[in-house]
């Protein structure tokens, strides 16, 4: 990760891993950060941020409490802080996310899903 | 603006403006801004803070004092902040930019280019 623009679609090719977001590029003290997500991911909250999420490939399903976000490329929606949610994709989503640096995967929740961020 | 998911083409095809920053989201105090540009825009700096560039579509030319970064579609870029920058884009060019709430387009050089941000 340097001071050069990113691709999205050549990082995308550099990890297969699920659930396991790479570190793009930093915003001051937010992360650019890129993920593959197939399956479920575990139901938790972020009691201090807003998540933002973007689909750059397939559909991801964002589980509220009181409905379902479903996102296709080029959309977005930021999970607003507090508000319990559990990813869902079916297939392999591509997606981006930003929070702030140190926002850990699993938030609350904890657990065996918890990824370290690291550079790609 | 609310709390649902954003589609950016959607967006997009509600304004057609060049320079004019469109709010589309929040997170946190951060404000997720689409704007169409084509031509030059001033050199400026934002001495507070970076800004992120992602291209939807079209071809943007960041120039810095010390080089050019050309961003396509998919591509990202971060201006560091206190780097002087001026976007070009010989056709248009629809971007989605990131940065914190309240920073103005044309930074420290103001001036008629300024634009007021609106929810879209």
């Amino acid at each position: 990760m340097g001071d050069d623009l990113v691709d999205l679609s050549e990082m995308f090719a550099r990890f297969s891993e699920h659930w396991s977001p790479k570190l793009v590029a930093r915003l001051n003290d937010y992360e650019v950060k890129l993920v593959k997500v197939e399956g479920d991911f575990v139901w938790h909250t972020h009691d201090d941020t807003d998540e933002l999420f973007l689909v750059v490939a397939g559909q991801l399903t964002i589980q509220l409490r009181d409905r379902d976000v479903v996102l296709g490329p080029g959309q977005l929606f930021v999970v607003p802080r507090g508000v319990e949610h559990c990813p869902r994709a079916d297939a392999e989503v591509k997606a981006l996310l930003i929070e702030p640096t140190g926002v850990v995967n699993t938030g609350d929740a904890g657990g065996e899903r918890t990824a370290i961020v690291v550079p790609i």
